[in-house]
């Protein structure tokens, strides 16, 4: 496909054929080989990724949003209880058609429905990463453990090794994930340092902050680390150490967590920073574009100056998502893998090269997403729609038998 | 049109007809007169009004993204003496079109072409408030004062005294616009206490904070005072007379002012708070929706708790919008303006009466805006997207000519 702009995190490229076999870039410049799309009115990125959500739980998309983290976790967890396996099917699938309505092309899930998350990876072609979550108030930790040695990857699908939080399992619950993802191969998903009650809580349990914790038990580098709103510098040092962190700063103010994700020192630390949507029911959307921004506003907003900018929030959406994958993608180049999305450019005006990624991170919305390609299949954004309003309808009335 | 659902911050309704005359709603309920849209499979919300932008800035979007308040302020001024007339009203008409995709039926904006506004407010049949913008350091006052003096209302467009801002006009000019504001039976728009330069400026050169300032002058029942994030409280006590405040989170952020709009307290405090987008150089979208949300979030995580809510943020776009303005509406009712805004139903998933407020504040985007109702006309999605994309061409081949 010939592209009128291609847009990565190393900068613009123009009028360049991008050709994809077997759902990786197989070239990038002059070869016209293989063209199918017409990409002549349209800006390719990278597909990004969403590093940390929970997709089922679209069903509890404004079922509570008032309050703070704590009361508001309960209320989840009560709601859950009552869940059927077909309501969380149905949201991790819209959730999946939400993901790639806005461009998302991989994703990180922490639920209780791995086994959906992977048929639906292989459906859709997107990346799927997912486990059973140890959370020792609702679930037996040796039970989690058992399911999860049964849960096989696939070729769109890894299971990863899901943790909820230090403050929500004991002790030999982490000990326990550690040797599941060291003999597995994997790496854990777990929420750090969300709120000052977890700070507190867990420095009078453990006498540690929760990222010394996990250094202490020796964590840090199996980890992506999610939230991270309450850090001290030490910890912030030890994190070097971790797969990735990632930020949900959506998620972070809707809550009120009112935590400082220190986004600059750790990009600048060299740790590989992720961005995350986290669930529909913190959010409320599972939009990366918006995240995007939101991330660059946040930031900006606690920093006092403009030291975070949109190339920081785009490579943590692309390439340092592919990173944390351990999949070689996020970048517009040969060998990598087939994951991008197409924008309309005759709404990105001004469209010049140096706006172009300013564009992209502060202004294009969903709408201007014409199709998101994932491993090489390409779903347009009238196709996306259809399918989220036929499945929408199924989840009210699936909610109504609640 | 028999409606699914309507929506207003007083509550939700259920399959109920409205009937639109002359630009009014004519009835809700029962009534089947005039029945001309399929709303079977709407949710309909009153349109929202942006209380605070500049249409014309849609040149400037991703021009300098990077810089706090003053040294990005002079980059645009900088810019403004090279722009031609003909790129202002292209921008000032595209932002109507972004801004009606949104939802947007009425604005508020501060440049230098109101008669542009007063001329596309008439085509588009939105409500359009402007005027000419008394900045010292670009304009002599006498002028602008002169050229305000021959701007006419007409039926959608209302002329307003535009001042950028008590630290950018002298106190003469000050004056001046108090008098003009008077004798024309209108009021004033200014920014008021955006960054803490700006505090410190007037403070040093007054005596006064900004606030205090305008008291001391008799300008405070007069204006819509923008921004207002670096206020004290008793500033807030006596901005109980403003005729309105308007709060623009995303633009805040996005120039690091810091600040805290105490949108709470002002709310409690009976102020007629508003949402603005500002222009498309700080935000850089003109999203009331997007707006709505981060009023939200960006409160959370200023006050740690939940106390702003979505309720909030709807109230500010509608009921509040439209008492700035002197225009019955803002609600669904008879007798009020027929400025509406039908999103798609089947993409408000999950959908309840319950959630519904929710899910057009935290989680509609303008994909899920099928029609934008304004003064009884009505624009589709695609249309609004069919301008955007061939005004959109124009603006790039203008801007290349600079």
């Amino acid at each position: 496909m010939k592209c009128k702009l291609l847009l990565d995190a190393r900068g613009v490229k123009e009028n360049v054929n991008v050709v994809v076999e077997d759902g990786v870039i197989k070239d990038i410049g002059n070869s016209r080989e293989g063209d199918e799309v017409d990409c002549s009115n349209l800006v390719v990125t990278p597909g990004f990724v969403n590093s940390h959500t929970h997709t089922a739980m679209i069903a509890l998309r404004g079922y509570y949003d008032d309050a703070e983290l704590q009361e508001w976790l309960q209320r989840m967890w009560d709601f859950e209880k009552r869940m059927s396996s077909r309501l969380m099917r149905l949201g991790s699938e819209i959730a999946i058609l939400e993901m790639l309505s806005s461009g998302t092309t991989a994703f990180v899930d922490m639920y209780f429905n791995p086994e959906d998350i992977k048929e639906l990876a292989e459906k859709y072609k997107v990346r799927g990463f997912a486990g059973y979550t140890f959370l020792d108030s609702m679930l037996d930790p040796e039970e989690v453990a058992r399911r999860q040695e049964g849960l096989r990857d696939s070729k769109h699908f890894k299971a990863i090794v899901n943790v909820h939080s230090v403050y929500s399992v004991e002790e030999d619950t982490l000990k326990l994930a550690k040797e599941l993802a060291e003999s597995e191969g994997t790496w854990i998903h777990i929420h750090v340092s969300e709120t000052r009650k977890e700070i507190y809580d867990v420095k009078r349990r453990t006498g540690r902050f929760p990222v010394e914790y996990l250094r202490d038990l020796g964590l840090t580098s199996l980890v992506n680390a999610v939230h991270l709103g309450w850090v001290a510098s030490w910890e912030i040092e030890e994190l070097k150490k971790a797969r990735a962190t990632t930020h949900c700063p959506t998620s972070n103010m809707k809550l009120a967590t009112a935590g400082a994700f220190p986004f600059f020192e750790m990009m600048e630390g060299g740790i590989n920073v992720t961005l995350g949507t986290d669930g529909a029911s913190s959010n409320n959307s599972l939009d990366i574009l918006a995240e995007m921004k939101n991330a660059v506003l946040l930031q900006r907003h606690n920093y006092w100056d403009t030291r975070i900018k949109a190339i920081h929030a785009f490579k943590a959406a692309t390439v340092n998502g592919y990173k944390l994958l351990g999949i070689k993608g996020g970048l517009l180049e040969k060998g990598y893998a087939a994951d991008m999305v197409l924008f309309d450019a005759s709404l990105l005006y001004p469209l010049t090269r140096d706006r172009l990624l300013s564009n992209i991170v502060y202004y294009a919305g969903q709408d201007a997403v014409v199709a998101t390609i994932a491993d090489g299949v390409i779903y347009s954004r009238s196709e996306l729609v259809q399918r989220r309003r036929k499945l929408g309808e199924e989840l009210n009335r699936e909610l109504e038998k609640l």
